[in-house]
């Protein structure tokens, strides 16, 4: 069964918040749907960045009411051959461009829900109007989020499904490393909190730092590492940047040491 | 007929987003109507920059439902003498002081309706309550947004009309140039998509840009040039920032080549 | 008698705006009330800086609607044995760690309300599910201002009463000197209005600042001062940065003359 439309849309891109963008998203959300409740997730996305985005999407799984409609642009293949797509998960709909910033939240899906969930935009068949070749988050996304949203536009309506969707490598694949650095410094890695039960220190940039359960288990100042918000292993200076006391960034190789 | 308020109010400021003001204005106008849906278009307008905050509020008219109320606050002339006026255009109420910043939308209304439409704000008449002589955001603009956008204050009851307003010269009056560098990098010309219906490429910085649909019409890492969301020229890099490699921004010179 | 919510949840965190971090604390809310209006107060607070936190939230109390929420997550000591407060003051519900960031909120309270209106959390009882150890605004503060704000939870149900609130001193207390820094490049002092009935200049940085009334009374890129929106003393320069200028930033010393 569907799930009931919340009214809620939650918004990630990379258009970053110079520019009326994200603003004329909103607007485009509410004229198909006047009550909607927007809700920005993130849009500092670095441009084209679309495996951070499938992660900060996937960290948003589950954490918004049932019926909530998440849109995300990040398109650097906007106005190209390449489809939309809108996609059913966690009780809720996704609507992005099928370059994989969808990826991450179906492949955590666990309620025995599959790719069958996934439907590509059929937009000549929903008849919303006229879309320009550079900016289908305005002409594209937000209309039909909106009409998501407000009911008008029902999930098997949206298009034909959509059985291989394009995908990307997840930002957590690969060999133990730093995947994103947050607005505090924190380094965020890709080892999952089930890889550290025995894991007492990590090595990174010359320095063994000590597992920890929060940042103020360090005293001011000092390294540490802890299972974070994400779940996953994140090396951290209390009160402090990491990044900076170790000049250390996305990419860098983190061992774990018992 | 006077447009239904639809309770949505879409605020643009040079304010930013360090600061408590924007969130201090959304207070003020849910004190008067507390279900407003407040929408932010962009706070982050160079301070006083009215000509810009001009551009951005027309790029919202038309995109957002009838009978919202837009806010603008770019307003370097707060506390002096200088008027605040109320208009309607685009089924839409606009909000803002009286410097031009809401010029774009009234040259820019198409359905018959004129300068007549524009009303000063007749504050001791409204009585609203103290007024700052720092923060009419707060004070004056955000207590009479609520009002409108609530049915509180009828639109004939704000003020007198005002014939005259304050004009300032549009962002994309004048010679063809860059008028703006948006968070990508890409350069927002004054050039209007109907000017360039013969053109193949467009100089600037010394290069030659040629004219594509969009933006992964180029290779990444390429320059190019297209018809942009605001309808504009515009040049870019296709997944990098034009600026950046052209060492361009606002004011600089292009030429269309035939 | 407790006020009635008003539905409206106002955030102030340290969090920046790079991360998802923010738009969980909003996921967190929606889930405990769907019909929430959640606005944004600041976010970008310097880490961990308690006291400007402090500030801005005392600058936002009485500017919402009787029955708002606030919510203030400056929290250096999250996953700690510190408390997390829940306060009644100013007709409205102030939630956040036990660690002096409500604290100006309730000074400045004047109706006769005393921290006896001042709740410890007491989570356990309030049977919310599973908490991190390091993200408590998603965990603790966002389920619980939901609830405040839907009525689910009511007030004397939160906790037992905190007789005795950690504090810090205050941004504005200590010698006359600059507090804040704003977005325009502004001095915020903190001397109170009240202070400067008979000051004509301020000396700042080896430069004699004339009082004035608003930006405008001085030329464009001349320096000024002037009570502002806190009614405090501001050091600003009309359609500059006065911060640029003189060179001068927080703790920067101001001497009044008369």
């Amino acid at each position: 069964m569907l799930p009931r439309p919340s009214g809620i849309v939650v918004l990630l891109t990379d258009f970053g918040s110079r520019d009326p963008y994200v603003g004329l998203m909103k607007g485009m959300v509410l004229r198909q749907h006047g009550k909607a409740q927007l809700i920005d997730l993130a849009h500092d996305v670095a441009a084209q960045d679309v495996a951070l985005g499938a992660f900060f999407l996937r960290a948003a799984a589950g954490r918004f009411p049932p019926g909530t409609t998440y849109v995300a642009v990040v398109d650097p293949g906007v106005g190209t051959a390449r489809q939309a797509v809108c996609g059913l998960a966690h009780d809720c709909y996704w609507l992005g461009p099928d370059n994989g910033v969808l990826g991450e939240v179906f492949a955590a899906e666990t309620r025995g829900q599959t790719w069958s969930d996934l439907r590509y935009v059929d937009w000549d068949h929903l008849g919303f109007g006229p879309v320009s070749r550079t900016f289908h988050g305005r002409d594209v996304f937000a209309p039909l989020a909106g009409g998501l949203a407000g009911g008008r536009v029902g999930f098997t309506a949206v298009g034909p499904r959509c059985a291989e969707p394009v995908r990307v490598p997840p930002l957590v694949a690969g060999p133990p490393r730093v995947v994103h650095v947050d607005t505090y410094g924190n380094l965020v890695t890709n080892v999952p909190a089930t890889a550290i039960a025995n894991v007492r220190s990590v090595r990174i940039g010359g320095r063994s730092v000590p597992v920890r359960g929060t940042y103020a288990d360090a005293a001011p100042g000092a390294l540490l590492s802890l299972i974070n918000s994400y779940d996953l292993l994140e090396i951290a200076e209390n009160q402090g940047s990491a990044a900076a006391t170790l000049g250390a960034g996305r990419g860098a190789q983190v061992v774990l040491e018992n």
